[in-house]
């Protein structure tokens, strides 16, 4: 497995750290959780929805070539005809026969066998294993023949449990997108090269979900379908595989924790002509944070064919008509947020005392000034609760008084809080706090007239952590 | 019915509105739609998020006493056993057994049948009617008996579907909050009074949806959970009424179309010792746009009792511990961007020519300024694209070079653009633009270089709209 050049980090303290300060916590935890769901907490909340901005940004609010979508997570059941979803969206289930009844995919199986069976003896074919000799991994007992197992939740809209009402969760927000490309086109105006950009929730009724974050059955996607002329379409796959990476490594990723991976023949999807993940080295080995793909036109021809409606462009000056072909950027929110903990996370000695510290990029921080008293008296209180209202209006901010300064500034560093400001003896006589910063540990006197000038400022400049290199 | 006093306004110019302006289609559309289902398009994705902003910036970034969560849509099952939903979130359904075959709320069927009793006989009493008296509303047909049917979508978690796999969809996202309330208290440090805020989708299975995005089956809700000492629960619940108006009403909804109504004792759900509704005079009349309830401590002490855990607040120092009252300010995101949207239409005639627009509130409005060159030539369409490019940067803007500048500016008045920043002649001679405000109509002058700033302060001004009152 890939090492990573800072393996401080472990899944494990991750996970801690999460619960420990109100990032994560396992869905419905008092009933003893809904196995692979999570529920976001404060800071959480916070940081996922840091995340979710920046993608609008870039991807939306900031271009004028893409627009945004919002669709209904309940679609007409058609669609997944059209996607071919519902025939196809399938993961092979095998049960265990043996001892523990266990339920497994059995290509993961699989890919563990071709991963020990290299090690042994790495010039054999790793996917040649004979079913038969599969075993449990868990209890080592036979397993059945793998039958295809449909990932679509299923459900069914109005009072009626007919097959006529049975509707899906849908696995994924692109279809969204696709069945609104008419309307889309009506309004926006819009000529390829166009984009149509939406984040929302997804489901996937997974055999093995795990890893926390990572693979849960509940998620969040950020995907956007960029429309061109067919005979662009090469030229954008490969400007949207150079975007995208420079987005995660603009926002504080470690280009040697980041690559591209390119998918080989037998992984494509029958209708792709290539795809290139995305990938992060996480604790757990690298592993996707998005896939880009050129999609060419089979979802809009499959729409077409199954809604009788033309999915095309016409051009009303020039009469020209054509299916777009689509290069497709998808991402996970979830899986984004994880990988920018995972990077940020850090632990240290600082004067002969340890902490651990999340050098989050600042616009991803949760929280992005914290306004301290020194001391819990002397007017100090008061003082730094005004600058703090003062800053809130402007800037996710917090007040802290509970504590010693230390204990004050860790918990700060362990949610990754890129500024502290303190209120002291000497703000009361000259009107200055002090500035501290996260990672280089600096501190600053700053007018508490220009404080809000200097944090906007801050904010705003490109940011790489000076220990993360 | 309530009358309003601007009566321009009907629901099917504002379904024929968000249609051609991009705001709102009906979902899958292109496969004849998913009953009561709705995708939101760019200009309604935008009015809606900054709907939600609005609420997030108001009950949680300017506020230190509520925290934020985002609970995953599926829990574990025995959360809707604790909350009641399992055994009581019913409507009673009655099918036709004549003609039409069509199923009804009975409850709905003997509402009406009460309005119209009471038209005929106002001293009658309305809830009198006996059942084997209703009749199907379309056509006449005696009704089948009532049963319960229950409102949660139902599915099923793993790759089998056996009872002890079956989830359900969240009817609500308040009980996310209940069960994490001690995960919050633990890493918060938060002693009550506190609150615990959420935005996120639900999904109820209605039998008769309708009214547009009034009452869908899948919509998103802002919810928050105010935890209080028992003693202090009345006097919160009246501070949350009285913020709750004033929310709406510091965006922009005209004092007379809004109003709160106290619920009724056979209203009031058995565990509420009080709830009014914010509600909001739309073209169908009186509706609900958000609930403020007081709901004791049934909440926690349901989870107590089914979970084993102890929901209670104990003070680290006194050792004092009791179980908090909870005061929900509950509101629909779909149903305020509703609102917004009716309240806004307006239709004028200037200068002998009819012009639509929405009057949002510029916080609310999806686009805050477009950049318009006045003719597409003499370097204005390269000048005003400079513009819009400083501008994104700061604020959702527009560039449009497309069509006359009148046809320009009422597209930009129906999607609600508060400013239009026009490019001519002049502003290549002394850099000046001109700044047109959507409402007054009024145009002025403003150096390129101070744009920028008076949009900003423009922005941030505490606002009503001149024609609205």
């Amino acid at each position: 497995m890939a090492t990573r050049a800072h393996d401080v980090v472990t899944m494990e303290k991750i996970v801690a750290l999460c619960k420990r300060r109100g990032f994560v916590f396992p869905s419905s935890e008092i009933y003893g959780g809904l196995a692979s769901t999570y529920d976001y907490g404060h800071y959480g909340v916070l940081l996922k929805s840091n995340v979710k901005a920046a993608w609008w940004r870039a991807m939306v609010q900031e271009r004028d070539d893409i627009v945004a979508l919002d669709a209904a997570i309940l679609m007409h059941p058609r669609t997944w005809e059209a996607s071919g979803h519902l025939e196809g969206f399938t993961d092979p289930l095998v049960q265990c026969l043996g001892r523990c009844k266990k339920r497994w995919r059995e290509d993961h199986i699989r890919a563990e066998e071709a991963v020990m069976a290299a090690d042994e003896a790495p010039e054999a074919d790793p996917g040649a294993v004979p079913r038969e000799e599969l075993r449990c991994p868990e209890c080592g007992g036979e397993l059945s023949e793998p039958r295809n197992f449909n990932l679509m939740f299923q459900t069914f809209i109005g009072p009626v449990q007919e097959d006529a009402a049975r509707i899906f969760l849908r696995p994924e927000t692109a279809q969204g997108i696709f069945v609104n490309f008419k309307n889309t086109l009506q309004f926006a105006r819009k000529k390829p090269p166009f984009g149509i950009a939406q984040v929302g929730k997804s489901f996937r009724n997974e055999i093995t979900p795990g890893n926390f974050l990572f693979r849960t059955r509940e998620f969040e996607q950020m995907e956007m379908e960029f429309f061109v002329p067919p005979d662009e379409a090469e030229n954008w796959f490969d400007y949207w595989l150079e975007e995208r990476m420079n987005w995660y490594l603009d926002l504080g990723l470690r280009p040697d924790h980041v690559r591209l991976r390119e998918h080989s023949a037998d992984e494509l999807s029958h209708y792709s002509s290539a795809t290139s993940d995305v990938e992060y080295l996480f604790p757990i080995g690298w592993s996707e944070l998005e896939g880009i793909a050129n999609r060419g036109d089979f979802d809009l021809n499959q729409h077409a064919r199954f809604s009788g409606e033309k999915m095309e462009y016409v051009d009303s000056g020039s009469g020209e008509r054509f299916v777009p072909h689509v290069i497709e950027p998808a991402a996970g929110a979830d899986r984004a947020a994880l990988a920018f903990m995972v990077d940020a996370y850090d632990e240290e000695e600082v004067e002969g005392r340890s902490r651990t510290v999340l050098r989050l990029h600042p616009r991803l921080a949760p929280v992005k000034a914290a306004v301290l008293p020194l001391v819990n008296k002397d007017g100090q209180p008061e003082l730094a609760r005004e600058i703090y209202e003062e800053l809130r209006a402007l800037m996710a901010a917090e007040y802290d008084a509970g504590g010693s300064i230390g204990r004050r500034y860790r918990r700060q560093d362990e949610i990754g809080t890129p500024f502290g400001v303190t209120v002291d003896h000497q703000t009361l006589e000259d009107a200055t706090v002090t500035l501290r910063d996260r990672d280089s540990l600096e501190q600053t006197r700053v007018p508490r007239a220009e404080l809000a000038g200097e944090l906007g400022r801050r904010l705003a400049a490109p940011w790489r952590s000076p220990k993360l290199g």
